[in-house]
């Protein structure tokens, strides 16, 4: 079947109530490799999360392990286990781990031809794309079930160039980067986009990445798998498209992985594709190296900035800061020094008040401020 | 059939020549969207290129029409005619035109069903795969030919990640660069790789475009069609690969595009996969706006350097000139201008002696001027 990911819309179950899935993410729940499944615990709009398969974390709230809050999502141990908590079946497997190969493990195979075999529909994120492989297209027709393979590019006639239309798009785009991957960036755009609407900003968040666009993002595109020569044309014309349906105030743009790192290209894409007026840089203090490559230092907010202004004609507004074995002390601390070292306002968009957030905005875009106040009224 | 990029070694034709091609690129040959025919009729170590099919240039030689010097390839105003000229049916024919949005004309498609119902094979390198359009394949199986997409990204799981393999490389790796696509950047790392070759120093190319590797580099990769994640890991793999398998003294990396560019991406993994310790820049300076993008004016030499040191570990050592609509004492007063400007060593590889070029190389990496002395002792 053809990509899901601008079909969010749609997204709703014919019985009137979004589909019901279990989030497969063993011994990764709350890991970097579980980014997926975390996103989907935490925010989910398109699918209504059931349970968590992680046999490491089973018995405990999916909520309480990522962000210590419970929000009555159940970790089980295993299938047998997931189906008997809920006591139906539900529509969808997802495919929630994330590894650095986009490739599964024999036994992950193992367990979604065994999800496909009890009537559940199979969503997958990875590169890999399932309904290319002749054993999971067989399962799919002998079970009578769908796989969703959401990072499939569309075909080549589909992809779009970039041809500068970007440049008829009269609302601030505000992108969302960082100095790594599995980040927060993410997080943070989704925060943003819902504190602005709240405050009556029309805010709408363009998603980049397999994660967002389970999570129901409305527009967006999944970058990393498509051809290099399409990455900026295709982010454009995603841009384009949301500020031509939803006539938005302002435009959020999911980043992805770091513009200084040392593999991923998606944000040279972003930044090229969305022309952003400002980029919030996502940070974690704490974190050493850049995730699965230990050889490679993380980059200082400094640095990155940097790069990100001399890359692109454009300005970080704010930072914003993931806590990551920090005490909360450590993250005031933080938040108190780059505000003094870079000279722009820093927040930690979980554990601070979304004011925050939406004043490092509102500073750099005033015009949004009176957009807020007139909604006021 | 697979991707024939990494095939070159075994590319001699089972005669025992090499395949005989006829290029088609009718009324671009010299032009931009000409640019594989134009580097094809320049150098092909892979195919014997018989003649270039160019109603506009008909009855011109091809190599008069791009350099002003003959070499014997005649441009011919259809197949009919190339075929009557030839004296015999060639083996293959070759989609020599690149147009951005890599896709082929409902005319264009008729041209080449018509060369393959007369037992021509097809060399495509658009991001269209014949492959799978069902009438080409419907062709190819009823006339008996094939069609090799050079552009055809390996299966996903034979797709390489970056893993920092790169920094087991041992000999210097250096980058041609440009300032905009279609400037020379290939011609300029050819001359290159051959005149250090020529002295002594052993070189080897690798190619990063569907052109490079139609003319025969026996290493590298078509980098805008591989999916944005696997940029940098294919790019590294195609490098570790030529060091492993030549022991080269160095390597030359053939860039794409420009990194300022407003569309493409590859400068991008081009720096982070092949982590070049010395790049040089090609430049037009009579060039006004980048191709394709009247709106978007060139970037200076100074502009571009500034941002490729920053963006990477690495130094311009020189800058090449394009001298598209230049006259010889334009050229020579831009080479005397950007030396004095960018405090770097200026040439142009196609007008002024390659010795210019060698020098460029061996004023910044002086332990391959120790190479080529030993080669000559």
């Amino acid at each position: 079947m053809s990509a899901p990911s601008i079909n969010n819309r749609a997204a709703v179950h014919p019985a009137g109530r979004r589909p019901r899935a279990i989030v497969y993410c063993d011994a990764n729940l709350g890991q970097i490799d579980g980014k997926t499944a975390n996103g989907l615990v935490r925010h989910s709009e398109r699918y209504e999360i059931i349970s968590v398969i992680d046999h490491v974390q089973a018995g405990r709230d999916a909520g309480d392990v990522i962000d210590g809050t419970p929000n009555g999502i159940p970790c089980c141990v295993d299938l047998d286990e997931a189906l008997a908590v809920a006591g139906f079946t539900p529509d969808l497997f997802i495919v929630g781990v994330a590894p650095t190969s986009g490739l599964l493990t024999t036994h992950e195979r193992t367990v979604l031809l065994d999800a496909m075999s009890r009537g559940l529909g199979i969503v997958n994120g990875l590169h890999e794309f399932l309904n290319d492989d002749p054993e999971f297209a067989a399962a799919a027709a002998i079970y009578g079930v769908e796989i969703m393979d959401i990072r499939r590019p569309k075909s080549k006639a589909d992809l779009h160039m970039f041809d500068g239309s970007i440049l008829g798009v009269t609302c601030p785009r505000i992108a969302v980067l960082g100095t790594d991957g599995a980040i927060g960036k993410r997080t943070t755009a989704t925060i943003l986009t819902r504190a602005l609407n709240g405050c009556g900003v029309r805010a709408v968040l363009v998603g980049t990445g397999q994660t967002s666009l389970m999570q129901g993002a409305l527009h967006g595109v999944a970058l990393d798998a498509v051809p290099a020569q399409f990455v900026a044309g295709e982010l454009e014309a995603a841009v384009v498209g949301a500020f031509e349906a939803e006539h938005p105030d302002v435009i959020i743009v999911e980043g992805q992985g770091a513009l200084s790192h040392p593999s991923y290209l998606s944000s040279t894409g972003i930044l090229r594709g969305s022309r952003p007026e400002g980029v919030i840089l996502q940070h974690a203090p704490a974190r050493r190296a850049i995730s699965d490559f230990p050889a490679f230092p993380m980059p200082t907010p400094a640095s990155e900035i940097h790069l990100i202004e001399t890359f692109a004609d454009t300005r970080v507004i704010g930072l914003t800061i993931n806590h990551e074995n920090m005490t909360d002390a450590e993250v005031s601390a933080a938040i108190a020094l780059y505000e003094l070292e870079l000279g722009i306002p820093a927040t930690d968009a979980l554990t601070r008040p979304t004011d925050r957030l939406v004043a490092m905005v509102f500073a750099a875009f005033p015009g949004l401020r009176a957009e807020s106040a007139t909604a006021a009224r």
